[in-house]
Parts: C-alpha cells; structure tokens; sequence
C-alpha cells in the first residue's frame, strides 16, 4: 500500500470536508474503503480501487479500513500490517502513521469497528467481501445494487450535496488527471502513422498513463468502430480512410479522473465528408461550453447540442425540416443517441454508484424520450462542478437499420445522402469543463480539438 | 465481446477434452463464465476475464455464460444479445454463430440453465454475482472461499487431472503468452537508460503486451526494491547503482499465461557484488532447469535450488557451514524464502482458485518449515506440465532484523560479510519451463539470463 505524500493540507482539507458533512447530518456515518476483488483466483486480484465515498474523506487509497465521521470528528479503523505482509508487500505504515497523516482523531483495528456501529449509516461498497462484512455489522442488508434507504439514504444526499461541487484540492488533483489525459491523447495521435492496429494506438495511450503511475480511469475506447459506443476491442488493422476514435483517461493515485474523447484520421488527413461531420460536432461541443454558466440546466445544454447538431446536417443535406422541430421529434438521437454528458470527479460518472440520485435533482426522474433517456445529468449548474461536454455523431447500424425508426423518420432524413458520408461511422469529442463564477474552464484545453489541430498531431 | 479467429481445430480441441473428463466422471458439470466484476460503480467494472475453467472447456471469453458438460456433449446457455447492447456494444454473435464455433450440440438461453441442474457439480466462480446464481441455482452453498465438497470435489479433481498437463492448443497459446512476455522484457531493458521512475520501465513493458492486444495476467511487479516480494509499488526513482527487479507476464486473449522475471543494473552494468550474488541465482536457475524430467519431484528441484543458493552463499563467505547441512536448517531461507515455482497456464498460479488441490499430490500438505511453507507446488513432474523456475536472493528486512532468526543463525551467517552486499536487495531470475518426455523446455529461452547479456540488453 502506497502512502503518497501529504501535508497538513490533506488534513485541513479532510477536516474542511467532514464538517460539511456534519452541517448536513447528525448522526454518525461509516464509510469502509472495500477490499481486493478477485480476478480468477483470490490471490490474483485486479488492481485494488478504494471506495470513493473513503476516498474524498479518508484521503488515501487505504485497503480493508473504515473511518467513521460524527460531528467532524474522524475515527480510523485499520488493522496494523502483519508480519508476513512485510516479506510480501514491504514495510507498511502502522495505523497510527496513517491516523496521523489523515488527521484521524482515534485510531483503532477492524474489529472495535463493531462497538461504534449503532445509529450509524452507510454507502454499500462495490465488493462482495466488504458488503458482507457491512450487512453483517450493521445488521441490515448493505448491497451496491440495492438504493440507499432510511438514514443511508440521508447519508447518500449529504454526500452528493458536498461532492457534487469540487473543492480546491479536489481540483488540483482533477487538474493532473487532465493533463495525463491530454498527454495521453497527443501520445496516441502521433502514434498512429506506425501503427498497423488499435491495439498499438491504444499502448501508446495507456503508457503514457502508466509511466506517470496513474491508471485509467474507465477501460479504454480506441477503435475506428466509434459507431460502438461502448468498443472494448482493440484488434481491427487501421486503414487509411478509417477515422479513429479514442475515449481514454488518466486516474491519479488519489482516484480523480479524467475523461476525454478525441477522433482523428488513422492517415493523417479527414476526407471531406469526414470534415463537415467533424465540424458538427465540434460546433455543438463549443456551442455548449459557451452555454456553461451557474444556474443554466444540463438539459439545455444536451438540447442545445442536439439542435447544433440538428442544423449542422440540415446544412449538409443529411436531415430535412427546422432544426428545432427535429430535435422535437428526436430525429438529432438517430446520430447521437446518448447524453451530452456528466459529472466527473472521484468516479469517471461521479457517483453513479448511487444511481441517479447525484445526476437528477431530487424530483426529476430520467425521460423515455429517444432522445433524452441517456442523459445522466439533468440539474443546474452550480460553479465547482465538473462536467463532460461530449457531442458525437454515429452512424449505428441497429438504429439506422431499425424498420422502426427509419419508417418513422422516412422523409426526415435523406438516405440517399446519407450514403455519401459512409466513411464517418463514429465522431465524439469529449472536453471536460469546469463551471466556474464567470462560465467554465476547459480543464482539457490543451488538447487542440480543431480539424487542422488534430491533423498536424497525428503527422 | 470478441469471438476471435477460431477453427475447427478448437472444436476438435474442446471434444477431447469434454471426453477426458467424460473418462473421469459421470455426472454432468455446470461451468458458469463469470461476469463483470464492478470497479467503482457497476457501470465501471474491471475488463472481464472469464473462469478458466469455462474457458478450458468452451475455449471462448464469453461473460454471462455457462456450458454444461455430460458424457462428451456441450451444452452452452447464453442469452442473445439485446438490442440495446447492440447500440453500446456492437453487433455481437448470436448464440447459434457462438454455438457453432465452439461445436455446442445444444443452445438456450440462460434461463433455460434452470432445468439442467439436477445431480450436476460445479466449481465456484469469484465474482458474487455469479456464485449468488450458482448457490440460487443448485441450491446449496457455492463460494468461492469454501473448498468444495461431495461430487463438487469430484469434479474439480477431475478438472486438475486433466488441466496439469497441457494439449498442443494450450501450448500453442501458452508459446504466444512467452513470446510477448519476452518482448516486453526487452523492452523494459531498453527503456531503462531513459526513465527516471519505476513507472516508465513498467509503461514500456506493459506497452508491449497492449500493443499485441493482451492484458498482463498479474499485477506488475517493477521495482528497485526487490526485496518486497509482491511490490506494487512504481514511483521510486531508479539510481545509477539500484537493481530494478521486474516480474511481468502476458496473458492470451484466451486467458492463457505467461510470468517471467528478470533483474537487471538501472545503469546497465553490474557491481562486483551485484554481479556475483546474480550468477549465484543464475546457478540455482539453471541447475534446476536441468534437473527437469519427467518423474522427478518438483520438491526436489526446490531443495536443489536451495542447495545450489547455500553453496554459492558459502563461496561468498555469507553462510559458514555444510551448503545440505545449511538447507536442513532452513538457512538458505534467510534469503530465498519463497518457493522455488508454481504450475503455470490459464492461471498465473494454475488452478489456485481450487487451493492446495492441483499444487499438492493427494495426501500431501503444506510443510510449516520456514524453507518451505511457501512452496506451491509438491508433485512429481509429468510431461505435458508447465511451471515456473524462479530462484531468488533478497535482503528482506522483516526477516534479517527478526531477532529470534537473527539469533537462531547468529553464527551461520557472517553479517559482516553480508553488510558487503548492501547494494543486492532482491535479485529474482523466473522462465517458464514445459516438462516434455526428454527432459524440459524452457518456453521463455529467447529472453537471455546471464548477466552480461542482461547488461547488453539495457544499453
């Protein structure tokens, strides 16, 4: 276990953090940071990934520990390394070490956990090991696929009150990972022209990531497929006509992620059909981050970039009828069917792992509008929050194809000019902004976006 | 998911080995593929790697899967994919496509599993959703902490005899792990005078197993402390007289295996003392290797190995006494306290998820002697197995400054000798051996070991 280095800022953050929490609930809360989850043997595990409720009040990427919160105190529980653990993993830090760099109050093992677990609340942990052991000391059911009830429900408001919006150390670290990220993608722009496939693109990417001791922060997307949303193969030849997208970023040690998408072409060059696309696109991404403001709602922002998209393949002949008026009927979704965006913070879709409770403001439920039903953020904005901007346009063989949707939208789009821009199956480009007082801040904007931009970095 | 390029030769594969185990049990098997495990939040899981008990028999990453194997026939259950899944995933095969590439006699969905189950054993798969469903299904407890009892015992002794020695197609795959693992070797060497951070070496190593589409089939191990067994740990700085110590392995798509280490000078030459201590576990090494055939126990080769390390420690002046002597009281142990190896193939450690069942002839169990406790692996050799041969010197400070060791080895270890040596923590040499009917063949070879083609490698 690594013990990064701290300074008494971590402490004054974490201090700053719970008292936050104890102005918005009064009762206690325990938060367990999980524990290894096997890959195909228990002694194999993937590579560990702490809870990232523990994570923005621990600070540290402790495995098998707790800490327990009330009126802005901190409690740590841990076991101290065993005497096997330093032949196998080195000399561990004591508890004690840990309690005093994270400004722990009382330190003390797992097990004095359970005589401080009455009245107190909790967030189920993604490992099965660990929600057990919740169920267990709790005496309730704690499962990650069950929505918070009672006083864990409490819990979970609370704290999607306070992350939803990022504090200052939570953006310097959200500003490393961002500029990893970028990095990353100007790595793989440049390694494309000796690249033969994905896969190459991809290592050329994810090393830069490794090298700077981070880790992705999702699996990564590199594929000339981008009609796929969710491509996880890395095995097709990049030809010279292909575009190539990639959906790549860096996590710190801390676990602060980045998440940005950038296509470009595999030879260096976009054909011109491929251009007016890519400037479609691009023009709804800048279009929505010049609408960032506080107080402007997600919502029109995703429907602010479905209209640019709208009037963009109007103008190119691709969609028939008044912008507004397609994306009334949804026509804008049959070429990018899912959401503007989302929150980005300690989870790359910060806190989905309490479902919609952090991306839809209480009241609001998700819509079943084709349209509208990916979008996984629909609340004003408030400045410190962070969100992706990330318009795409697809052409998905099961949308276009479907007898469904190509009857409904028969004489709305024009297929036989549609077939002219067969070679942009997948155009997304991601940015992640930040809303300030003033509008945003583009945390990514070093990573030119523009068509010519993109083209001098892949030669 | 990918279907890669299969043949009728993996059909032909699967056949004989549903037929080997048709040999040893008569009672039908469920194998359950396994499914995400999440990372953060669901919708973020760790990349999926499926069983490798499923993939011995169904010789596909398939997720959400299972086969039911009885008397020779396959029986495979996997849901179609949903049209959804086509818009985030892509087309995906379709049950009858997967079916016929795995030579299935007959296809259902998962539901259907439910009215196959009487009477039928199975092997606990890690991830808690599958083994809730295997528990659900079968009605009886399947976890994969508890070692399975009844005919649930009986198959998985089956599986271990079948799965301790390799088929041509596993060789084949297992060819394809060393070969990339040997590249990425190399590369780590070469990107050695350049980098400045364990990362960066990490980076070019894991590079190279991206690039050929492969994932690592264990947490890296890239350190300058050798010394810490399991280090995962990669933010020291490399120093001109450090020894970076680097176990780093690929996996197939397929899941299969490689693990190789090596110890290489950051400034690419060896001190004296570094240099000597290495040809100490060079000797070890390749007396072992030698020793290899079939018959002969592997816990032989551990003691050789020992044997070899007492020797050379005497010569040095480390260890006073008789080298067999030494061995017999653990002294050896000081330095080398791991086992000398492990089986090797769809796991890294094959078949540990089953415990001591597949490492440890029946009837045998774990010693509690120092020198050998760690030893994995206790069964005479076969032709057809593949293991790791990985001697190993280290400083561990946890055992050199436990007092009643120091106190036990007071006068066997000259410590002023030893402190001469300050500049070794931890030297590891590992190759993948296959035992074949004339003795052995090390799959790893093209990765040279001595110390002056190590050398020639980093500059």
């Amino acid at each position: 276990m690594l013990i990064p280095q701290t300074s008494t800022s971590l402490i004054h953050t974490l201090r700053l953090r719970r008292q936050e929490l104890a102005n918005l609930i009064d009762f206690p809360a325990i938060l367990w940071s999980g524990s290894n989850s096997p890959r195909n043997f228990p002694a194999n595990p993937f590579p560990f990934r702490a809870s990232s409720h523990f994570l923005y009040f621990a600070g540290l990427p402790l495995s098998n520990a707790a800490i327990r919160l009330e009126a802005g105190k901190l409690e740590l529980f841990i076991d101290d390394p065993s005497p096997s653990s330093a032949l196998w993993h080195g000399e561990m830090p004591t508890r004690e070490e840990i309690a005093q760099k994270i400004g722990a109050d009382v330190a003390g093992p797992m097990a004095e956990l359970e005589s401080w677990v009455e009245d107190a609340a909790t967030i189920a942990i993604q490992d099965a090991a660990t929600w057990t052991q919740q169920t267990q000391l709790l005496n309730r059911w704690i499962l990650p696929q069950s929505p918070p009830e009672g006083i864990d429900l409490e819990l979970a408001k609370a704290i999607v009150t306070i992350r939803l919006t990022h504090d200052q150390a939570a953006l310097t670290e959200l500003r490393k990972a961002a500029a990893v990220t970028v990095e990353a993608h100007k790595a793989g722009m440049a390694a494309t022209p000796q690249a033969k496939v994905e896969a190459e693109v991809r290592a050329a990417m994810e090393g830069v990531i490794i090298a700077h001791n981070m880790t992705t922060s999702y699996n990564s997307i590199v594929t000339v497929h981008g009609e796929v949303l969710h491509n996880e193969q890395y095995h097709h030849l990049l030809q010279p006509g292909d575009l190539l997208l990639a959906d790549v970023g860096a996590e710190t040690q801390m676990g602060w992620a980045g998440d940005v998408t950038r296509t470009w072409p595999v030879s260096g060059k976009f054909s011109s059909t491929q251009r007016d696309i890519y400037n479609v696109v691009l023009a709804a991404h800048d279009a929505c981050i010049a609408k960032i403001h506080p107080g402007v709602e997600y919502g029109d922002i995703h429907l602010l970039a479905a209209t640019v998209i709208a009037e963009g393949l109007v103008e190119l002949g691709i969609l028939q009828g008044n912008p507004q008026d397609l994306v009334e009927i949804d026509a804008h979704a049959l070429f990018f069917p899912h959401g503007i965006g989302h929150l980005l913070g300690l989870d790359v879709h910060d806190l989905e792992d309490l479902g919609d409770l952090a991306g839809y403001e209480e009241g609001r439920e998700r819509s079943d509008r084709f349209g509208l039903g990916y979008l996984r953020l629909n609340r004003p904005l408030r400045p410190g929050m962070l969100v992706t901007i990330e318009p795409g346009f697809y052409q998905v063989p099961a949308i276009l194809n479907d007898p469904n949707l190509r009857s409904k939208y028969q004489n709305i789009v024009n297929w036989q000019r549609l077939s002219e821009f067969a070679d942009v199956r997948g155009i997304r480009i991601e940015d992640d902004v930040l809303v300030t007082t003033e509008g945003s801040e583009v945390l990514t904007a070093a990573l030119p976006n523009s068509a010519s931009a993109v083209e001098d970095l892949v030669n």
